[in-house]
């Protein structure tokens, strides 16, 4: 693989999607080759299944399938998008990857994180990050944030308070086990001191 | 479990619709408390997943995706309607269960039956049919008499002869280690004689 591969993960409300942007910004000014993708999602398959997903209807939809059907839209994105671009020396962003599915099914719905692990890797054939940013919050703080935004506004989002802070010890667990893959940055901070961090991390790389 | 889970598999065109057709008139004369449910598909969130799975548009889904996709199907159906029907004493007929993605996805898409034996475990939880019937029959017969049928209906119908034969292959190596599950019953024999076939193995269990 030529290219570099670059995640953004944490609870919903910890900015990342903020940061997402202004590094589209920051590799457009700098003339960079780079393709921009979110999870679920990013292909014409992968949004029905995110349809799916975030239906308000499917209430009795069991953790299973909804792990499933995440790896299903992440093992389209993976081989008809993300590995592609890849070979082809761009710079790949996506907006959450195979870590969500272990921080919120895993960890948060109680299956497992190796359970998760070994689907993760099924779904994508072992495709890796090369480098995943971690924003850290609370859910308070987060959900005192996604307020300001109105109601929860999809299925997942309506879980509640508890769930998103064990999405977050999954996160801080896969962290502390990355071999330096996971960069966990503070989600308090600045928006511009974030993004200093980003753009350090990534310094040599991009 | 104090229900009896009984599962339908073989190649399109095997004559499993109609067995299952004979196997429902037979449980319904006979006062028995049964459902029935095919795969993909028999809860309404594996309905929509059906929709993708079927839907000639979706023409480049990978093979990883399709599996995982009937995976969720499955780990819907299993959790929502199989175990509960079981558990309340229930006859359950299949038409298609985890043996429909070893042969089709395992062996035809050349995944490999571990790896899908694997993700059908994760996909259930561990629950097996207590009787599977394959019917078993040639790629070239059964396509004659899809023939008579009318054009490939679907995106996974077009695969085409060499696809059929493989999914037959598959089934095959299940049935031969399957430590008795799957009963394996020649479909070019008549309706009336195969149906004998099925009801002689159900003898004492329904």
């Amino acid at each position: 693989m030529k290219g570099i591969f670059i995640t953004f993960e944490g609870i919903d409300g910890c900015g990342k999607s903020t940061q997402c942007e202004l590094l589209k910004d920051y590799l457009k000014d700098n003339g960079k080759d780079f393709i921009f993708v979110r999870e679920p999602g990013g292909t014409a398959i992968g949004e029905r299944i995110r349809e799916i997903l975030l239906d308000k209807k499917n209430s009795r939809m069991t953790a299973r399938t909804e792990l499933l059907l995440f790896e299903a839209a992440r093992a389209q994105i993976t081989d008809e998008v993300i590995k592609p671009a890849l070979e082809e020396g761009k710079i790949v962003i996506c907006d959450r990857f195979f870590d969500s599915s272990s921080a919120y099914q895993g960890m948060a719905r109680g299956m497992g994180m190796d359970f998760v692990a070994g689907l993760n890797m099924a779904a994508t054939g072992g495709l890796k990050p090369d480098v995943t940013f971690f924003f850290d919050i609370s859910a308070e703080e987060a959900l005192a944030r996604r307020g300001k935004r109105g109601e929860a506004s999809d299925r997942i989002e309506l879980a509640g308070l508890k769930f998103q802070e064990d999405v977050r010890k999954g996160y801080l667990e896969l962290a502390s086990n990355s071999d330096g893959r996971i960069v966990t940055i503070d989600a308090t901070l600045g928006i511009d001191e974030i993004f200093n961090v980003v753009i350090e991390s990534l310094k040599g790389k991009i």
